[in-house]
């Protein structure tokens, strides 16, 4: 039986952890919140006194936290994982973060002699509770080999993408692109709604185009045009503003890194940055908010 | 047997003709190309000496033409068709013009007891030859059901958008769209190259994930990724990055007239702007050469 | 003594008319307001049944109207001056237009044997009130200096630009350039106080550093750095954002004509028309409302 | 006597400490080139083994370093100078760095009992040579009193911004000011050279109107305008497009950290980043080189 250490057990850490346990893995969890850690034992996991007590004796471990810092702060230093564990648990770290602390964190791993992934996801948090998750992964495919059962776990088959931090960077420049297909399909159905054409009518009419995108079809900002859509449900659920301007600037961080131009995504955040300036409410709404910026239908 | 007035016989005017001609339709054409003419007229069309004595007897008039300034001259003022005839045409504009230039000679003809619509054209060259293009129709629907039959001709079903100029507002929207989604895709596919993932891996990626979208999958920017693209045969064919200009010309024309915002587009319209600028062969390419702003590999 | 015809007295025409009446040229004027012509016959003016018959008899006219089709009406067509007047008064326009109707006008001016130039003004109403407006002139010199008399009259020594248009141009790119520096001004002093800058401080070191210009200076658009701004005045007086969308569409217009690429200044229109697409009190503010875009304080 | 520790001799750092030993200062001085340090010598600093053996008896310790690691690297940390040094010298960073890396390094000095400002330079080679350097100055009122008369003997008379950072973010809100500025005044000019006017006649009429600004006037980007500039000299000398791109970068972060929208200085900083990519030997040129992104003219 194969032991787990799982760090995190936020929105997105708590279901993957009981989707773990399901398929029979045996979980130390440790999370800042004992209400979260509490939740967790009742569905069969230890709760550990601290990151280093869960890992302590485990054969992987799995972090799933919010940002840099976080990671940063688990493992490196002289008080992160990397320099107090004694046994050498596989590291698969889920959180989204960018390529450059990920890559960071992997050096500092492999001098150690540890093994490493990154492995951030999709999905969302439905993603998380239905076992639906993808995964993109960076590091030695040997090592990714090794991860694949315990991912499967918890999503689809991952990809392996490409060396320490490869995950990371193929996360952020796939939702960098999902920003931009929204807002050039709010920007083309805006024109068209304007010149008097059905928003259902050129949906469809572009949907058999070149126009053709995701966005336009299965997450459509125009309210009505799908009833399913977070555009036809007042921007509730969805992907967050405030998770997409995250996202993005991980995104536009990368790109300064090496030195990547970006003048599409660079002119989203800002409208984005200015949509939340304009209207804090902005931020905890599905990002296809983003249309009232164009219209007010 | 219908008889069909047919001005304009460039390089998608010409195999139109054809296509009509083939399924049966007796058609009279004009160019100013004497040329152009002679070679409709070995595949069985007669040649008229002016646009007007084309249009003498026909039931439906078909022009394919340029620009604006081109279908404005045709069918406008004293010396205009919508003045000059006696006979009542329908009239089917196929030429690419603005949503504004549509709906002033939809109103001129109008007024002088003409149907008419809008239908431009999506499938470029090769459509035309094949008689496969996509056309989207603006106008009275009666009128359209009426024409129905002869754009089968040289064609797909087609889409009925809305009143008039809405079939030239459905294209550019489109074809605003589908320049974002080409420009987005360098965009992501640029950082990911530069983080190191391999352009065919991070294609993968994003046709599975929420970057998927029409250009990724069938006319993917990066050089070796799919080799009938033209970004794998040095620019050659698709869609010159002069129409793609144009297209985008007439989007802000549209977007001014109706007050929707395009932060995008004009984006994007300023950066093939520059690159014809700097480098004006530029012109001539496949609009994906665009990916040279971006990345020299 | 010099005999006027004056067409179009609105808020800036009239104050116009009325210093040339002042230095003691006759006028007679027209605009389809009667109540504007009655206001001008208060101060020594003729009221004309029509602009032909003001200008039947005059060595000069002058037109103040509001955008090209007025302009293109008034003197092209069958119905235009430049058809029905048989004396050949010399032409002024003030309006602001784009500079390619301009070119229009004064080439078909030049076919009948009229002189002609364009001289649109800056300085607004209160430089047309005290008769300290700019004029930008386009057209032949020596055409230009008949007319530099007059023009004295209503302001400040009139720069030569270069030929028809030329006028036109000057002031758009004038125009377009103090947009951006209006902008660019906001933007920077949004990070500054977002950094814990004092405004009046990042005022006074960018006003001695390579940040300083004319907004900065003279029109500063953060509330309470300068009293006399309409930003210390809920935005008050000043120039319209409305007005600033026009001169911007004719900027972009001009550019698209020319191929001149404007990536800042239709980034700055789009922001514009976002701010009025969320809030349509904002047309008739100073356009440094914009700063609401960058920061609520 | 004064003593003072100079750590960083490049460019700009060793004709800065030129003119503190004029001024009569005693200094020790430490650079990792040890061809820079015998320069120095020959000037009379006494060259130092370490930093650190430089800071062991000064009272002030004045750093003029590349860039934020640099900085972080020589005061941060177990070898940093904030933990070895036991006097407390009054430490002033000279260098150009990020607000928040300032505020970093302000707050470790400020925990154990160091007094410091963050003071950078505008003026470059030419104004650290003859000593007329601009600096802004973030840190304590009281501090910044106790440095004015060292920074005197290198510059003008200091701005005091506010406190830790406010000088880093004051320069890097000029500089991106001055970004923008020159932009605008490229796009204006282009605007109106390919509308026929002359270069000088429009940077004359310019000056006199609402586009008035320090680029136009000190640093005119079109070649001819004015001898003295860059543009006129093969862009030479003037400021590198590198460290334009290093200056806007660090506003972008800054941008980003407290959360305000940069939508020109992002569009302009994709520019260059992507002129650069065309031609790599933009990076050594005057940043006013932008202006072939324009007109080949």
């Amino acid at each position: 039986m194969v032991q787990i250490a799982f760090i995190g057990l936020g929105n997105m850490g708590a279901p993957m952890a009981r989707n773990l346990i399901r398929a029979g893995h045996s979980l130390k969890v440790f999370d800042l919140s004992q209400k979260a850690m509490k939740a967790l034992e009742g569905d069969g996991a230890v709760a550990a006194e601290s990151a280093a007590a869960a890992a302590a004796d485990a054969d992987f471990i799995i972090s799933m936290l919010p940002a840099d810092p976080q990671v940063a702060g688990l493992y490196l230093g002289e008080e992160g994982l990397i320099s107090r564990l004694e046994n050498r648990p596989v590291i698969m770290d889920c959180s989204t973060i960018s390529p450059q602390t990920a890559r960071l964190v992997s050096e500092a791993a492999s001098e150690k002699g540890f093994r490493m992934i990154d492995a951030p996801v999709s999905g969302g948090v439905i993603g998380a509770t239905e076992g639906s998750l993808s995964f993109m992964v960076g590091g030695d495919v040997d090592v990714f080999r090794e991860c694949e059962g315990i991912l499967l776990a918890m999503g689809k088959t991952p990809f392996h993408v490409g060396g320490a931090g490869a995950g990371q960077a193929a996360k952020i420049c796939n939702n960098m692109l999902a920003a931009i297909l929204m807002v050039g399909t709010v920007e083309a159905m805006s024109l068209a709604h304007k010149n008097g054409i059905d928003p259902k009518v050129i949906t469809g009419i572009m949907l058999k185009s070149s126009g053709q995108n995701f966005m336009l079809e299965r997450w459509n900002p125009w309210p009505g045009v799908d009833e399913k859509t977070p555009a036809s449900n007042d921007y509730e659920g969805g992907f967050q503003s405030s998770l997409m301007l995250k996202d993005l600037g991980l995104a536009l961080d990368s790109a300064r890194a090496v030195d990547s131009p970006t003048p599409l995504a660079s002119t989203i955040r800002n409208l984005f940055s200015m949509h939340v300036q304009l209207d804090e409410s902005v931020r905890g709404k599905d990002f296809s908010i983003i249309r009232e910026m164009y219209s007010d239908t």
